[in-house]
């Protein structure tokens, strides 16, 4: 079928199950033309689990391997218990050796065991290897499948290895040059390459620079790297500098995006869900959900003890009381500022925690003149009411001071936990996404409250209390 | 040098600033020679702005010209006002198109008009082509350099065709086969291309299936595209279906992590700082944030109006003021996290505005779990100090039941605003990440209270009112 590759629609993926009940396979198998690996993908998890297992047996031997590869980790494990042990050996040795990883690491231990039996000698060897590599490490996201040559060797030698060699390799933009044991030496573009007289020797074209990533980092480190050198692929070493792998930028445009809704989560006070929101199970929302708001009302429950020890302060000024969230929230809010600026640069690694002082003098300077912003509106609010609506008496101008001052106080706090926070959870080796909107305003609420009745207390004392 | 790339340390930036300080030309000049362009770039940014123009310039025109692409925007725009117009012409001619384009689009009106006569006719005419294209739209992250091979030519044709026209190219992964007028039939993977009979027709070799970008679509749609798809590299094709470009995934990469920062920083509460966050000026920051700040503060003042009404309440039982932060807090913390899980799936495309149905009987599941918990905790934690302090004297019973079932209220209520209310920003336009933590906060807050008095009036008239 001519053209770019047709999406499913809910039409068809509703066809398909039809035609699945009615067991018509040499329709189906004519419908499944028209899909693409990726379409192919999506099509099979919208079907129900049966009809999925059907479907994908109807695809063929190599649209079935091309498939297998673009499923959710949880369609891949639904059709590895749903397929026949020959049928799992055939993809799993056909996978690339980074997708298969991430499967395997995905199956409960006697799974992955069984699977790995069913495994070739060769690719068995690299897959213990991969997944020896710590979870969130470089290592698992590597596929060995690249194209290294030799210093030695000239332009010509290297293009007629690549012809051999290269029909696993993920990238042909870049060969790795290696000296003995391995050892990487230095990349080459395919395009000089092909660009040099063929019996030009390779180690007249090398300049022995290079940038290579660490089996053992984070993968986060790997996205810095790419964002920083702008490449397709990047060579990954072991500690004595022999390559052992490539990571291509599609896996690490993956590991970005899942950094980013992991940070996003927790920043809204859940933890990560680890499953797109429509398909994860209500239960397990509830209890990812459940633990932190949990903790948080814990926490909260400080506000109310806080505010007992100014009961009687509420009592003979109820008009304390009425501004209070007010207050309160201002501090969460700019708090919350705080936060969402510091965490998301040191996941970018713009700040470190050696940052700590100089973020400390900006969130003081931005702090007080946003409190100081806030402290006048709140001044205004009050005595504009005073003057309309003849509202809070006599003492109205002490008011309208201490609601003021608590204002930049809490501004200032807020500005100060929300951005001091997410560096210290990092210097205690946590995540700095951990400090949450809702966290950091419940420590400013407990404090805040002690703030503004403090104030209260010593500015109104005499007048109103 | 040997070796992989060498960062640049902090000594070595003083080193530098000292030597230009002292004009040792030669020395700086030598000390260059040891960093990789995108070091080079890291360097030149740590420097005062006159050394950086002044090291710039001793790089030799070569380095000079691979170093400018990995600076930032800010970096470059401040070279390209140093530098002479021979300098600046020779810079952008050799630039690749889409850097190029990022940074005239950066630059004021008058300045880009003055750079574009610098170009060579041929050059300009790419430059502004893609600069017609809407800002943040795919047109603007293309190069239009890539192979493209026509469909009647042999595997042998099409290689020899890559030597002469791959130099330029961004990659070599994959040409393109057009037919009639440029129109895109099919992408071909290089190594399909190595691996065949050099005699084969590219017409045997293709299936007309081929994912394309739209050059006016959304580049958060490349990201999707790209995610689902695997490839480090995709076409562009006009309304026509003729090819006009390729976007690589490294810049798809960037475009994600500053999708995501701008997401994280509009859901902290902040407009989005464009900018990292140490270098960004203390003035911009504080006035990016003063607007939201103050806009929220403004909501919030409706929190103190409310409690007017029920000033009479809070009076005769001061003991409800004591538990409104908890509750109000714990409706905006289920706000929160519904907020971030639904924000994120949009950004991700897992969820649409078609889904509103959906997502609402999720959270109406949801939010009656969780807060039917935290009320069940609420609840203990009056029963608890009724016993072991004997707080809230004869009606705590009373007021233990109110506060149980405002909490079922209030958080059943977050989770619903907290979940729609990006779904509703969608629907009108606007950003879904608008419908940050506080403001969701700051709406559930003001309704919270009216739903805590409200029953409570209704609960402890006769008791405690």
């Amino acid at each position: 079928m001519p053209g770019p590759e047709t999406a499913a629609a809910p039409e068809q993926v509703a066809e398909l199950e039809r035609l699945v009940a009615e067991r018509r396979f040499d329709q189906i198998h004519q419908r499944l033309g028209q899909f693409g690996p990726p379409d192919m993908a999506d099509v099979l998890e919208a079907l129900p689990n049966e009809a999925e297992a059907v479907v994908f047996r109807l695809l063929g031997r190599e649209r079935a391997l091309d498939t297998f590869e673009y499923l959710t980790l949880a369609s891949q494990e639904r059709l590895i218990k749903a397929l026949g042990d020959r049928e799992v050996a055939g993809i799993l040795n056909e996978m690339s050796a980074d997708d298969r990883t991430a499967l395997l690491e995905e199956l409960p231990g006697e799974v992955t065991r069984r699977l790995m039996n069913l495994l070739t000698p060769a690719e068995r060897d690299v897959a213990t290897r991969l997944l020896n590599y710590p979870e969130e490490s470089i290592g698992r996201l590597m596929t060995p499948d690249y194209v290294a040559v030799k210093r030695q060797w000239t332009a010509g030698q290297a293009l007629d290895h690549v012809r051999v060699y290269g029909r696993d390799s993920e990238t042909l933009n870049v060969v790795y040059v290696t000296g003995p044991g391995g050892v990487l030496i230095d990349d080459l573009r395919m395009r000089e390459l092909l660009l040099v007289d063929p019996s030009t020797r390779i180690d007249q074209m090398i300049d022995e620079q290079f940038v290579a990533l660490h089996a053992s980092d984070d993968q986060e480190a790997a996205v810095a790297v790419f964002r920083k050198h702008d490449r397709s692929a990047l060579p990954v070493v072991d500690s004595d500098g022999v390559i052992i792998g490539i990571v291509t930028v599609d896996d690490v445009l993956d590991v970005a995006e899942e950094e980013a809704t992991e940070d996003i989560q927790m920043l809204g006070g859940v933890e990560a869900l680890e499953e797109p929101y429509l398909s994860i199970s209500l239960g397990r929302v509830i209890r990812k959900r459940a633990f932190w708001l949990v903790l948080l009302f814990l926490g909260q429950t400080l506000t109310a003890t806080a505010m007992g020890f100014f009961e009687a302060e509420i009592a003979s000024a109820v008009v304390l009381a009425l501004f209070l969230p007010l207050i309160i929230s201002s501090g969460g809010n700019s708090g919350s500022q705080a936060a969402a600026l510091v965490t998301r640069a040191m996941a970018l690694g713009e700040v470190g925690v050696r940052d700590w002082l100089h973020i400390m003098r900006r969130e003081l300077g931005a702090g007080l003149a946003l409190g100081g912003l806030l402290g006048l509106l709140g001044f205004l609010r009050v005595a504009i009411w005073r003057f309309a609506f003849d509202s809070y008496g006599d003492a109205w101008l002490l008011i309208a001071v201490t609601i003021a001052i608590s204002l930049v106080g809490v501004v200032l706090w807020g500005s100060l936990t929300g951005s001091l926070l997410p560096i210290l959870l990092k210097r205690m080796g946590a995540d700095p996404a951990a400090s949450s909107t809702p966290f950091v305003a419940t420590i400013v609420d407990v404090t805040g409250i002690v703030i503004f009745f403090a104030l209260a207390k010593l500015i109104l004392t005499g007048t109103l209390l």
